[in-house]
Order: C-alpha cells, then structure tokens, then sequence
C-alpha cells in the first residue's frame, strides 16, 4: 500500500514515524539521533522493495526504528527496549520482516554477500540491500565483504548513509575521502546530471539508469567503491524521498553491487538533536520539550571513574597513551583525547587496529589503554592473543560495559570476556568491585610489564561498606571472616551482589573479594579451603569457563575438600530489558540467591 | 657494509642468499616461494633503511627469511624451524632486528601505525617499514590500518610485495584492481616516467622526489590508496636491485605514508617453483633436484578425510555450501571449488567476512561448512557468537589444525578454540577420534540444525583399535569398561593418547571417548562417576577453559566425589618444533604421562 502513496502522503508518514520515534525514546530511551536521519530512506526502501521477500539487511540496526514502525510494530512499539518488549534492534524474531540480527557493526555487506550468494543458487528474484552508515565503513569486515562483492559482481544494494559522523565524529581517510567526494565540484556537476536525467524517470528505467551509470562514470572517475568493483551512485539528498525512489529503481535495474551514497542529517527533524554529535546517538529517558534527561543519577558512572583517573595518571606520566574504536564519550576517553589529542584517538569501529597498533606502542615503551566494550572487544580476540599476548606486552584492557548492559540486550551483553580472555597466556585479569577499587586498578596496571584487563559495569557501583584497597599482584582480600562453613566468592560487582545476599540470610557467611580471577590468589585460597567448605561464586559473567570454572579448575587440581556454586550466566544469551527486571528473570536478584543459598545450605546439612 | 657493496655484489649476496635458503629449506622444510620473491626487496630495504633502529615490520613474516640471514643469523639458520632453533617466522627473542612477531597476516601497518604514533612522541629519527603481500591485502585489519594512517599521515612506508598470487591464487576485487593497474597503459608510462627520473638521482634526491611524486600523481590519478591519503609509487620491478634502491630512497625522503607496489616473482630463484602457486608456499622436505617431497606419508591427513567426506556430501546434497579464507590446499576445500565452483569461495584472508557471509546462508536454508584452522578462526570470534550463534543458525566450524602443529610454532598452535568456543551459547562442540569418525562428524554436522564445531588435527590420525561408529547428539562412547577406578577421558586424539598411556600402565583402567564437549554426555557421566574415582582427561587444548574444565565444572555442580587431572596444555605459549619434540618438552607423551599416572595412583593409595 506504500506503493500506492503519492510523496506528499510518504512526507507525511515521515513526520507520523519521526513524532512515534521522538515520543517513544523520550519515555524508554533509546537510540535518537541516527534512527530519525533514516526516515525517509527507509520508507522509500518499502515503496522500491519489499521487506517480505528482498532481504532488508540493517547494519548495527539501532536505526531502523522506522523500518520498524512500518512492519506491523506500530501498536507494540510503545514497549521499545523493555523487557519482553520491542528490540531496539532488527531481531528475526520479533518479525518476518527482520532479516537479520545486527547490534555490533559492519556486518552487512557480508551478509548481503551471502543472501545473494543463496539468491543466485536458489535461483529466486530477490535482491539484498545492505542499509549502512558511514561510522561503520571504518571497519574491516566491510573491506573484507567488499572484496569478494566486487569480484563475484552479484546484484546488491549498499544504501550508506553517510550523516558525515559515525557515533561521535568522522574518523579516519574513508571520512575524509567521503567529505570530499560530496564537497568538490563533482557533487555540484552530479547533483546537475542526475537532476536531468531523473526528469525522464520511470517510463524507461532501464535505459536510463544505463545512461546516468555512464554519465556518473564520467563525473566521478576512480572513485574507491568503483576501484573495488562496485558501481557507485551519488551523492544522493537522503531527505528527498522523490530523489531516493528514483535512485533506488535505478540502482534495482542495475543487476549488479550498485552503492548509493545518500547523505543525510542526524537528528532530522528534533530540533534539539539535529548537528549535535554523540550526545544524542543513544539516549535515556527525556524531556521531550527541553530535551534534558530524566531521572539523571548522581553517583558518577565507573565509566567516568575510569576517565577521570587517567586522565590524572595520563598528566603525571607522558607515557600513557590510549584508543578507543568509536566509542569516546561511551569509554569516557573524550576527555583525553581533547586533553592530549596526539597521546588518545579514536580509530573508528576498528577494533582489531586498535589493539595491534597499541601493541607496537607498548613495545615502544608507552603504557596504552584499550578502553574498548566488552562485547566489541570480542572483535580483537586474535589481535589480543596474537600481538599482545605471545610477546607478553603491557597493553592494557579497559574493558567498559561488563555483565547485563540493559536494554541494548542480547548484542551487547559483556557476558564472555572472562572466559575468553581467561584461556590467553601471559593475560593478567582482574575487577574492581566499587569506584575507589577501579581508580587503584587504573593506577596498578599503568605500570604492570604485562598484558592486564580489568572490566566494570555499566552505569555506577552500589555502595558497599568495604572501602576498596590497594592492589597487590595476584591477591585476594578477606572482607568478611567469621566462624562458619560458607565463603561467599565475589568478583568486580559480583561482591556487591554477594554481600546483599549475606544481607539476607539469618545464619553468618565469610566474603571473599577475588580480585583477581587470574592469576588467583592460590595461597589464600588453599588457607580458606581448610575453613570454609562450600563456597558461592558471584559474578556477572557467563558460568562457562568464567569465574566459578577457573575455582572449581583449582579446587579439583589441589584436590580441595570442598563444594562450590556459582551464580553466574546460565549457559544462554540474554535478553534486552531493564537489568533488574532481566536479572529477576535469571534468577540473579540478591533475593532470590539468599533463597538459593538457605536450599543449598538446608539440603547440605540433611 | 651493506651500504657499500656495488649492484653487482648486492646481486651475488642475492643468489647467495637463494641457495642458503633452497638449502635449508628442503632439509627442514618451511616456507619458500614467497620467501625466494622477496630476496631482493630485503636486501634493498637493508641497504636503504636501518633495522637496528627503523622497525622493519614483515607481515605474516614467513617470507622473512632473507632478513634473518642478514641479520647475524647466518650460520645458525640450519636450525630453522627445528625445537629450540631459529623460528620460520620474526621473533624478537631471536634478533633486536626482528621488530614484532607475526604469523598470522596482515597485522603490519597496524605495528607500523602504532610505532609511527611512539615515534613522533619520543621524536625520534626513525622509519617504520611495513612489508606486507597482496595477499594480505584481503584482511580487513589493514583497511582498518591505512584508514587510520591516511587521516594521521605519520611517515610510514609500506612495501607491496605483489606476486599476483597469495597463498593460492589471486582472490577479489583488491587483486582484480592491483593487476589492472599493472597490466594497462599507467604502468608503460609509469616505467619510462620513473626510469627518466630516476637517472638523475641521488644527487637532489629531495628535490627529485618531489618532481616524481608529481609526475605519478599526473599518470596515476585517483588510484585507490591515493584515495585513502596513501602516496602510490609503482609499480616496481622486485627484483631489480638498482630500482628498488633508487625507488626506497625517495619513499623514505617524503616524510608521509607512502605505499611501494613492488612486483615480485614468487619461487624467484627456484625454476621449479617459479610461477607455481600453492604447492611451493610452505613445504615438507624436499629433495632439490628432483622436486619430489621426501618421507611422504602414506596415511591420508585429516584435511584429506574431512575434504573427501564434503565432497560426497556436497554431490549428494545441493545444499552443502562451503568457505576457506585463503587455504584453499590447506584445509582440503580445493577440491570442492573445482568440483562446486558456484557453491565453495575462497573469499581471500578475511576470516570475519566468511563466518558472516555464511551465517547469511545459513538462514536461507544452506548447510555452510566454514573450514579454517584453529588459530585463525581467533579472528572470527565475534562473527560466530554475533553472526551464528545468537540466531542459533546451523554454521558448520571445521577446525584444522587443532592442537599442536609443530614447526610452525607459537602463532599457529591450536590450544584455544574449546576454550573460547564452549563459552558460546547455543554452539555444540565434538571431535573425532579417528578418521571413520571424522566422516561420521563431518555427516552428522551436514545435518543438524544449530551451530555446530568439530576440530581435527594437522597430519593424519594414529592407529587405534576402536573403530570410529557412528555419532549421537551428546553421547560418550564408552571404549574400555574395566574393574577398576580409573578413568581415562580422551578428547578428539586425546583418546589416542589415552590409549597408548593405558598400554603403558600394568594395571587397568577403563577408556572413555568424550566425543562431544558441549554438551556433554551428563547421563553416562553420573554412571561413570558412581564406579571410576579417579578421572584423568587427554586433550590437545589449553586446560584453561579446556575439556577438563568443562569436566570440573559438572562434577562441583553435580558434586560427584570423583577427582580429576587433566594432561592438557599448561597455560603458556608453546614454542615450534617437530610435534614429538615439542610434546616430549611439555611431559605430554605416552610414556610421561603414564609416569604421572603411576605417580598420582600411588599418592592415592597411600
């Protein structure tokens, strides 16, 4: 029926999906300011496609909230981000129309190589289109599925949206390269061109969009998408949805990889929003006329901990350096890089470069911070293992967003980073369980000779009355020590859980801080395997080869006397809500463990 | 004293070189088409540069052997690849003048970035070399590499070594578009263009670099690194000594990043490797007249077993899809992409984008097989948890390469992938014991449903007198049910090993195949548990997060009274070597480990 709608009916659906959008993100939160720049390009991708057949391949898919609203989710959107409700990204399950599940970036183009890869095979009459901002070119999976497009020269659509900042600002020569395609003379000389010739639109497609191929070949010769064997349409005014169904069926006629690059304005559309960079990228709960956010908390985030404890160490000391891949105001290293512009940077979503070259400064004698999410830093494993790890370099890992991040959901979740970190040779792992403890951690691993990573939470610490102390290599410390068989095990913000769980229970437990979860404290711990017999682990990591595994793999090589459970991750993906809500379903609320433990402890003296 | 050496004696050292190489190369075997090719540009950049202070950064640095037999490694290059010689790839324990260590591709305009960045800080007079292959070219870290470097615009010089082919043949756009570059008119005009200039030099040379970045500009415009704020010179001859001087000077006098497109012949040197592709990339030991391979195996490799199987699989199953990323011969997929060549891609070295991509086929019905070895699958870890596993889509991981692989050592060795797999929901993790078993494996996974990831060893598999049968989901193969409270637990060749431990022993112990480590056979375990007390576990994997964890994980959660030992790998890198060798060093060979088990026994029973 989209089909059917003249453009003044499509302008005014835009503004009935930007005021769902504002209105919805102002009460739950959500991502803003990309989502609303993609509206028309979005509707006019349902009026040249068709969502039900031609596989819609959102890249990182937190915009596509329109695409969303136009796929029988216009009721239940209201339930955006909460738990049970609405994904704040494309997730097949919700919908038929979601092809594909995309929160971490750069994945489309890939996947497009494989839906046209079946398409062709399956001999089918469909056609790819890979949606993808201009943030997420900087990454190399993007290069990597472009190379192969370009040599098999299947048909796809790469429609990039290109708003000229990813999360926070351009980053890198691909940004600068796309600037100046769209502010040189080339631009003005197309914009005239395609004008032109679009006039003559639609009577005979086909000819045409073979006459305004050459004609752009012309006007844009060795442009780096073609050089990869990709045809190149562009720049096209992302707003114009006239302009962007005509682009869109020429680009359909074209049978082979056609990139149209459609310039957009972040924000489009919210006054408040429009030209501001990152702060409106993903946002909580707001005001919708003053634009200032509710429920603000007070407590500092350990994000901005983290900042700002290096931010002191990175003034005493000209060697500590630091990157962040597209995250500076989510990792908190903003600061820094406008404190010390040629000591911090931000690569652009390009994690696994991120790593490496911060390997090569670390043996080059510098002290550098990867303050990278749990969940992307996944992306650099083998740069972790490979280039820091065998030569056992001191790069240290900032590992932001651990445990259940909220409403970003099952995507975004820091769940594996124990595990898979815990399996690298010469890696040092360790957690803070409140703020005082995470500004020492910075501090200890500034000046550790050895690859270190260290994770906090989202959002801040809860209060504990266990100040946090000094950091020792490899020590645990004893918070609480009393005459009973149990030894509550808590690591980072696990001890927080832990000790609300003791709170809870009418019999007296010991409370351990791991610290480190490698290497652990073994002296220690085989002092307390004598006291203590049934230990519980608390930690917000998955149960596999995380925090619970690496003490049962000691208690079973020591051959300890003793019992252990851990309250981890049950082996699953979680899903997106508010974290307390989804911790209730885990079974994971203080609670619900206190109840646990009474079980345990009633079946253990049975 | 390179520095004063005529052409003449550099190109003697040259042929010198050859043969040094040739030599060791077919007593040792090793790398050496691509290390032959290289012979002259390593030599240039050792007469031009300083790698006592400039990092000369080789990328996957096989093709590095040229450097080390500059670089005071000579006389002890007959114990290349051998346990406790001189490794096949850069190493920095071994020589001040290897900058990094790198075995897996396409790290080195990352290293060269991040040296680039100390460099300017500590504002030193160095150069950061890059020498990397067009095959590496394919791998999304360098995109991610240069697009940073064009934006920063540090000095860097990278050295293109293009021999057309990477490990096998030319793969994507990236290779289309260096060819096209070679073969049509720019490169004429280039050659003469250059040759003109460069009579001139050294005189000026500053001066002249200025005139011959011009002139290139003129006769190259728009080319593809250009775009990205890369300066382009070439294409060069590799293999002209006098050019490669004159052509590095000026690259080194124009204090920005600048890429050399340097055209080599691989197997230079060598006319029977010369122009051959895959077959001379990395060889066994060879006898030099003939050519032919000496002590061939006649057992076929796993890798053979695993491509046969796929093969008829793939006849009798239109939807058996399949992927390599650029080990075509290596991981046997060869054979299915001459057979199957619109249903099996080398998509080049980009690991990411072929887990992507076949995730994408996944869900459109296909049953893609992504063949690639263990260490490299690393750099896929966030695609199989973000691309595979949360959709729960039906990706078959065949893992080459798992465990120890010898002479090529640290970089390659296989130790991780149960670790950092078994923490993925949704993945199911097995392995063969024996080659029937690997069909079985290779049959079971074309069907099933969810991700699903099998490992296999390099080489062929040992006699064991247990056929492989047939394979059920999450079921143990009990081999050996003996009166006794031992159990041994075998892993994929774990249970060789096992085995030839058992014979050694003069008491009996019973014979466990585990054969799936996610999930695990819970039900005959608890059986086990009840009558074997004592459990000892054989795996080619690290026992961090490895098959004994998983083992003590169910056994505190079950609280089976049953102790275990594991002989899996301690946690620490593993040095190359002969695979005997190398295992006799880490106490993992039968005989040993039946020692350790008379040991323990006998602590048990006192």
């Amino acid at each position: 029926m989209l089909k059917n709608k003249s453009i003044e009916e499509l302008n005014t659906l835009c503004k009935d999906i930007r005021e769902k959008i504002l209105y919805t993100v102002s009460k739950n939160g959500g991502h803003l300011s990309s989502t609303l720049g993609a509206v028309e390009l979005i509707v006019a991708m349902h009026v040249v496609f068709d969502s039900k057949k031609d596989p819609f391949i959102f890249d990182v898919s937190h915009q596509a909230y329109a695409h969303k609203l136009l796929t029988d989710r216009w009721e239940s959107f209201d339930s955006l981000r909460t738990f049970g409700g609405i994904s704040g990204y494309t997730k097949p399950d919700e919908s038929p129309h979601d092809y594909f599940i995309a929160g971490h970036s750069s994945t489309s183009i890939s996947l497009a190589v494989g839906a046209a890869k079946s398409i062709k095979l399956k001999k089918e009459d469909r056609l790819p289109i890979a949606f993808i901002g201009d943030g997420a070119m900087s990454a190399g999976m993007v290069y990597e599925a472009l190379n192969e497009l370009g040599d098999i020269s299947l048909p796809v659509i790469i429609i990039l949206n290109d708003n000229e900042m990813s999360i926070s600002k351009p980053i890198g020569a691909i940004s600068n390269y796309l600037s100046h395609v769209v502010s040189g003379k080339f631009y003005q000389k197309v914009k005239k061109t395609t004008k032109s010739i679009l006039e003559h639109l639609p009577d005979s497609a086909s000819y045409m969009a073979k006459k305004f191929d050459e004609s752009l070949k012309l006007i844009t010769p060795g442009i780096l998408f073609e050089e990869l064997g990709v045809e190149y349409i562009g720049p096209v005014d992302g707003h114009d949805i006239q302009r962007l169904i005509e682009t869109f069926t020429l680009a359909k006629e074209m049978k082979k990889p056609v990139l149209v690059h459609a310039q957009t304005t972040k924000g489009k559309g919210y006054t408040k929003a429009e030209g501001y960079f990152e702060h409106w990228h993903g946002v909580g709960k707001f005001d919708l006329e003053t634009g200032e956010p509710l429920n603000k908390s007070d407590k500092p985030s350990a994000t901005k901990i983290f900042s700002h404890k290096l931010l002191e160490l990175a003034k005493l000391d000209e060697k500590v350096v630091g990157v962040t891949a597209a995250m500076p105001s989510g990792t908190g290293l903003k600061d820094l890089m406008q404190e010390f512009p040629d000591r911090f940077w931000d690569v652009g979503i390009a994690e696994q470069h991120a790593v490496t070259s911060m390997a090569a400064m670390a043996k080059e004698g510098f002290k550098p911070f990867v303050a990278i999410y749990s969940t992307f830093l996944q992306r650099a494993y083998d740069q972790i293992i490979h280039d820091s790890c065998i030569l056992n370099l001191p790069v240290k890992f900032a590992i932001d967003r651990a445990g259940i991040v909220g409403e970003d959901g099952e995507t975004h979740q820091g769940a594996f980073d124990i595990s898979y970190l815990r399996a690298v040779p010469n890696m040092t792992i360790l957690a803070p369980r409140d703020a005082k403890m995470l500004e020492n951690i910075v501090e200890f691993s500034k000046d550790f000779s050895h690859p270190i990573a260290f994770r906090y939470p989202r959002g801040s610490f809860g209060d504990l009355p266990y100040e946090g102390s000094k950091i020792s290599y490899a020590k645990a410390e004893l918070l609480e020590d009393v005459d009973s068989e149990i030894l509550f095990i808590g690591y980072g913000t696990g001890v927080l859980t832990a000790y609300k769980t003791k709170q809870k229970l009418d019999f007296s437990v010991a409370l351990l801080d791991l610290v480190f979860v490698k290497p652990l404290d073994e002296e220690l711990l085989l002092q307390l395997a004598k006291r203590y017999k049934r230990w519980y682990v608390f930690s917000d990591s998955t149960k596999v080869g995380g925090v619970g595994s690496a003490l049962s793999e000691f208690a079973l090589e020591k051959e300890l006397d003793i019992k252990i459970k851990t309250f981890e991750y049950e082996d699953g993906f979680i899903e997106h809500g508010n974290t307390q809500k989804v911790k209730e379903s885990l079974q994971l609320l203080p609670s619900q463990l206190a109840k646990k433990v009474k079980e345990y402890e009633s079946q253990s003296k049975s």
